[in-house]
């Protein structure tokens, strides 16, 4: 047993009760705490120095990222986020102005999208920094968004261009929060997950939470600058498209829409948000699997995000 | 400036919104999410490899003290918990078996208390073992107890015994959820606190909170067997009054009433809890500062938990 697959089974079997909506295994939990037409969301994250960021990083965007991947899962659900508390690990020696300058990116970020943040814990952690954070908000009832609705014929869309997160937009990114409001006040969204993990794994999640599959267009998926540059530079190992898809850390939001919505989706997104690419990159499929469809037919992609050239 | 005193200054500028009722600085944040007649209550807490346990903690203890230490928080404001979220930075290698036992305390413990797990995040933390918890619920708002109404003339009381818990009941402590529950039924609880850092320290904050002062009786002090033992065997180098007053991690509660209520509490607590002792150890003053009476009058006790014998 590996440790995704005992994660997997220890979360399986963890004590509910009534006000369990959707426990482990969305993006942020769902609690009925008798919020008249809402649900509480909740969820906990957490950046680790060398795993997360370097050294390098600034504080302040250690503090903004920290901060930013809760609200990427809030966005994922359509939902508003309230209040967060921080939980440090500080490594020694302690250093006054580098914790006020994470306190700063994350406050600063917290104030942006009116989240509270309302205590923590400080404790020691001698070899690295660890910031974990736990979020709480609500959603209307009617409009959360789960992991669990994709149909086939769906049309598949994404944000922004995928890839190259690593170059700095991972310590950088904005939150989707604004995007995921509008998404649910204009379209029926069937399922939505925020990009973590990269394109292939994360829609490998909508797609086994759905028993369904999906095809893509290799030729729809936006890639980013920096999936571009990284690949002329051989920084990566990667070809673009390859690392737009199996890349993580783009936080973008990925979800499906009824086809016959697509086009109207579209045009009503470019008028709000002209400066942020939607992009319609394939659709979900009765048959399962993952696949990718170029000029020379359909690909299989693999559960590593390799592609296998039949 | 120390790490205490910027974390003060840190806390003390933290965003907030119309939902915070109380920030950082209680057990618990209150937040009204608009729960009809409740408040909800929000609170982060961490465990750490060689600081809150060491290697020879079985690892059922570990996962019981990082949900206890939360629970614990809940009592001291008479909340209900309902869900938490954990996040695990586990070292290198990665133990399965230890992880299971982890988790089989924590959720036998979530379990009696009712409290779901949600949810949580994996992460490398190489060296050691980093267990976060966040824990969600809610109160009455007409029963919340918080750490500011103690009122000159009060009568002080603490639940169990206390001093020594590092002997081995910081791993297997009962948070006194059922206590609070009952306490806030019957009696008016001005002011109450969990104790974590020690029943000095945590009386000051109650202290500072409601700018009073206390005067203990150290005759009335309930002492743990363990703060007796240890001091016999000149393990702790403090004396048996002296690791009541300063020892952390007894998480008892400690409260304060009006001294009206000292005599019916009493009674009532010992029908109800005969096998806990409920004792009443002094009385907030008007007068600022902690002082101990015993046969030869009135000391000071400092801030650092020494005693001044003038």
């Amino acid at each position: 047993m590996n440790e995704l697959e005992l994660i997997k089974r220890l979360t399986a079997s963890l004590p509910v009760n009534a006000a369990v909506v959707t426990g482990a295994g969305d993006d942020c939990a769902v609690l009925d705490l008798g919020v008249p037409g809402r649900w509480v969301l909740f969820k906990t994250d957490a950046v680790v120095e060398g795993v997360h960021f370097t050294r390098e990083a600034a504080p302040g965007q250690i503090g903004h990222k920290a901060l930013a991947r809760c609200l990427s899962d809030f966005a994922a659900m359509a939902g508003q986020p309230t209040a967060a508390v921080v939980t440090l690990g500080l490594p020694e020696p302690f250093d006054a102005e580098f914790l006020s300058a994470l306190y700063a990116g994350m406050n600063g970020l917290a104030t942006r999208y009116q989240v509270a943040i309302v205590g923590g814990e400080t404790t020691a952690n001698p070899e690295r920094l660890f910031v974990s954070l736990a979020m709480l908000g609500t959603v209307e009832q009617a409009k959360c968004v789960r992991r669990t609705g994709a149909k086939p014929g769906d049309a598949v869309f994404v944000t922004g261009r995928l890839g190259g997160s690593l170059a700095g937009r991972h310590l950088e990114f904005e939150p989707r929060l604004v995007e995921a409001d509008w998404l649910v006040e204009h379209v029926a969204v069937h399922a939505m997950i925020d990009l973590s993990d990269g394109l292939a794994s994360d829609l490998r999640h909508l797609m086994e939470q759905a028993q369904v599959g999906a095809e893509l267009r290799t030729a729809s998926i936006p890639i980013s600058p920096d999936a571009k540059r990284q690949a002329r530079q051989e920084a990566s190992g990667k070809t673009p498209l390859l690392a737009a898809l199996t890349d993580g850390e783009d936080f973008e939001l990925l979800f499906t829409v009824a086809a016959k919505e697509a086009v109207p989706l579209l045009d009503g997104w470019k008028r709000r948000f002209p400066d942020l690419p939607l992009t319609c990159i394939g659709r979900i499929t009765a048959e399962p699997g993952l696949r990718l469809r170029d000029k020379d037919g359909l690909r299989p992609l693999t559960e590593h995000g390799y592609i296998h050239f039949t």
